[in-house]
Order: structure tokens, then C-alpha cells, then sequence
């Protein structure tokens, strides 16, 4: 079986490259983009306005297959893919939680963006309270956390 | 450009048909499940087990064709599809985040999912702290919000 996908929009980004992207989640949560949905998709988003945060599912479009066990920022070890957001995915797909600043016709600017400039967006879905979990646990990524803090503090 | 995805697991689900599914979100996130990963992807859930959530992301197999314009449960007006979980979307895709309640090999014990049974998987990511946002609108969502609540009192 397979699924073939059609891109439904682009991102605008500040991020050309992957080294733009901030390495503290910090900063990223400030990115400011937009995203352009094409002309003949643009209806889909009647109602997009009452919405404070958006579910973004994306192509990892610069990903060059795949690996099971990725290294991922800021670790020295080997972790499976699926508990990572690698972009080196069996299916390259990106997902990104942003916060929706203002609708203008097909494009929406948007907060906390961590896509690159170019990225092709597949889906958009509304993001509502059942998606706030919480008590969450977040295994290998505790350790990470903590180094990140360490870079926000120093 | 083309995007061509292959599942990397199935689902194994209470809900052998859409009528199956709870109408209320109170009791599809009680909605106890498994997740199978096949085998050649299997290696990629090292680490899986110290996480409480996933975000997994899924094909809509029974959806067919698509509107940017439709009528959800529970409400009596057309909406833009990316603003509502519809499944007949331009790219039929579906996203769910579930606890995880143990880890068996290639299978995954969830809890909280809404998707149907041989539901195919095509990718699963951790959930963290970062995609819990607060002071969420839900737009046109809150007067379903009310809805349901109203069948839950009922």
C-alpha cells in the first residue's frame, strides 16, 4: 500500500537553513512565519480565525532517507527515530504546534514555527484542550531538557 | 511535486466501523488499544518505553475524495476543513495522541485512540512539555464543546 500526497501550501520562514533554526525551544517558540495555502485549497480555512493554535503537518522536503536510530541534538546516544523529531523519517513528516497571530485571504501568520523557508505543508488541523495533555513523561528527552536550560542560563 | 508515504504499522482497534467510536471525547480518550509496528521498523522504538504520550499520525483508509467545506458531528454548519479532524481532507491524513501503556516488542498497549480497526500507521512521534499550549480557542469548537457536554450530563 502506498500513499501518495499533494503539498496544500508553503512555509514562509526566517529560517533559510537548517543552522537558522534557534537551538533553545525558547526561541523557536518566537519564530514568527507565515504560511501560504494555495489558491485552490484556501476555502478549507473558513472558520481558521477563532483558533489560537494550529496542528501544522509538514514534508521534511531537505530530509535524505532514513535511519531507525538517529543521534539526536544535544545527545551522545542512539535513539530510535519515533522518539525523536528527526527529519531522517521512514515517511519524512513534520509536525509543528504553532500559535495563529492573524488570517490574511490564504495566508496565516503564525508564532513558534520551526520550519524551514520552502517547507511544503500537507495538512492543517485545529488544535483543542483534549490536545493538552497532561502528567506528561518524556523518557531520554528529561536529560536534553536540562542541557537546554543549562544553554538558556549561561 | 509528489509525496509518496508507505504505512510502517496497523492498528488494532475496538472500532471495526466509524459508528463505533465514542461521540463523546470523555470516552474515546478511555478507548484502549495496540499500536503494531512492522518488524523492519520496529528497531526504531528504542527509548519508547519512558514516554506516557505519542503523537501518532495515520491514513483515513475509508476516506474518499475530499471538501474544503464540511458539516461536523454536532454542528449544523459547513466548515473549512482544516479547521475540523473531518477525515475526507486533500491529504487524508489522521493524528492522534495517545498514552502509552506498555511496550510489548513491536506493540504498542494505547490508550485514548479514535481510529479505526487496520487503521494504517505511517509515523509516531514523542509528545512533550512544548506541545502542551495553554490559553487555547477552539473558535467554532466551543459550541460542539457544549454539545457534548450537554449529552454527558444527559
Amino acid at each position: 500500500m502506498k500513499i501518495e500526497l499533494r503539498p496544500i501550501g508553503i512555509v514562509h520562514s526566517p529560517y533559510k537553513d537548517k543552522g537558522d533554526v534557534p537551538c533553545c525551544q525558547k526561541d523557536r517558540l518566537e519564530g514568527i512565519g507565515e504560511i501560504e495555502i494555495y489558491e485552490e485549497y484556501a476555502d478549507g480555512l473558513k472558520d481558521v480565525e477563532g483558533f489560537s493554535h494550529l496542528i501544522i503537518v509538514f514534508i521534511f522536503h531537505r530530509s535524505e532517507g532514513y535511519s531507525l536510530h538517529v543521534k539526536p541534538y544535544l545527545d551522545n546516544k542512539l535513539r530510535g527515530v519515533f522518539v525523536t523529531r528527526h527529519p531522517n523519517r521512514p515517511n519524512p513528516l513534520g509536525l509543528c504546534i504553532v500559535e495563529l497571530i492573524e488570517r490574511k485571504g490564504n495566508r496565516l501568520r503564525i508564532k513558534g514555527l520551526d520550519m524551514l523557508d520552502g517547507t511544503p505543508i500537507v495538512d492543517i488541523k485545529p488544535y483543542t484542550h483534549y490536545d493538552a495533555k497532561k502528567n506528561i513523561k518524556i523518557g531520554w528527552l528529561e536529560g536534553r531538557a536540562r542541557a537546554l536550560e543549562e544553554i538558556d542560563q549561561s
